[in-house]
């Protein structure tokens, strides 16, 4: 068991910056299950470091894949981890430019301005959930590889395709293809015959949606309620217009 | 303008820890809309302090309370502050023991174990949206008056009737009312016909619901989903349950 070199600790703290991650191109993800989903999926491991119990856990799977580790004690990974609690395996992964095509006979998630790391994390883990397997963040989404949205997403950040693009340009290039918003005036979710291909769009948290993304919105929904709380959560609501629009198996998902 | 005197910063301070709400018996409740939430509240506040604009747009509901207020500028309202970015009023509330009857004709939501104070936040917002007026959290939930609750609650901690208790007892106490629970093997809660009066509880973040409490579950109801996460977060699946139980107003809710 060899110690974490400082230049490697320093590299692997700066990350928790946007400004080192793109710098380096690599980001973090950190805990024992959210590192198993990593080398689950296609992103790039540049380091891997673990305890020696998570790496018998997981054995078979590193072998496969015929990844490098170092192996840590937990004392030593803290110094490489932006988690407070003790922890198992932490890596640092080459951030992927994802772009792909638009299904056309599928669900895409679109983000206009989701500020909150935790709620960007949540959303992605509720496309995962729900087998959406396309999410679209505006320019203004939070970035996708801080800390806490990796966190947030369990693990569903390495299997749902995501980019960043302008929504408008976005919408404007498939006119043919529904697209769908939560707003306070719209219809009821409950009334609603949900098409199969759609966008759904994510207003900001605070400032719902913004103007240029409105004008392309072809339906508003609503989550009835009736209570005295102005509005739900972003992810929540996310969450409540998934499950009634994901009631029965889409297309895009064998 | 006067300065908040160095005794009552460190008094607001202390009330991000537990032992300190519980030896003072106060909490605090920051930014402009969530205190003017608590101001409309049963809560009694032991000390407020706000910007001049906030109190000059406040000003009916301050003076119809005949609240007492220092008037303070940004910087130093930021000495009683647990957020990091600007804020418009802080104030120190005093904790009340809630206690109520649980009522059998309505809704009732048990959190068994709930740990994450933002979770804690989004479910009290979530029933205050959906018109549910009690939630009882087990002794293991974590503590509703934490600021990070508070704030999660968007001020539905104060308007949402909470209490805590061992929840086995009060399962046992009402044996006529049904308890439901989320759970991966459920049944789907598309097909399911929800009582209007019933116990829906919620479990803790990665264990689930207790033994003890599991035991008194007479419906399980899973969420159907078609993608590859193991779970949903707890906030997100009680918001997606709520969201199909309270499709039609309840009896409790005029």
């Amino acid at each position: 068991m060899v110690a974490i070199s400082k230049s490697q600790q320093k590299l692997a703290q700066s990350l928790k910056l946007k400004k080192y991650r793109q710098k380096h191109g690599l980001f973090l993800a950190e805990g024992a299950k959210i590192v198993r989903e990593l080398i689950d999926s296609q992103y790039q491991i540049y380091k891997l470091y673990a305890t020696e119990h998570w790496i018998s856990q997981n054995e078979a799977q590193v072998q496969k894949k015929a990844l490098e580790y170092q192996i840590v004690n937990e004392k030593e990974l803290k110094k490489v981890s932006q988690l407070s609690t003790a922890n198992a395996a932490v890596a640092l992964v080459h951030a992927q430019d994802s772009d792909f095509a638009i299904n056309q006979q599928g669900k895409t998630l679109l983000l206009d301005g989701i500020q909150d790391p935790g709620n960007l994390g949540t959303i992605l883990r509720i496309a995962d959930w729900f087998g959406i397997r396309q999410v679209v963040g505006s320019l203004s989404t939070a970035d996708p590889f801080q800390p806490k949205v990796v966190q947030a997403s369990m693990g569903s950040i390495f299997r749902v395709q995501y980019k960043r693009t302008p929504l408008l340009g976005l919408l404007e290039q498939h006119p043919d293809l529904i697209c769908l918003a939560a707003d306070i005036e719209g219809s009821s979710i409950h009334d609603y015959s949900f098409p199969d291909a759609a966008f759904l769009v994510i207003g900001n948290e605070s400032r719902g949606l913004s103007d240029e993304v409105r004008s392309q919105v072809q339906h508003f929904l609503t989550i009835p309620g009736s209570g005295k709380a102005e509005s739900l959560n972003a992810g929540v609501a996310t969450g409540i217009i998934c499950a009634l629009w994901c009631k029965t198996p889409s297309n895009d998902n064998p």
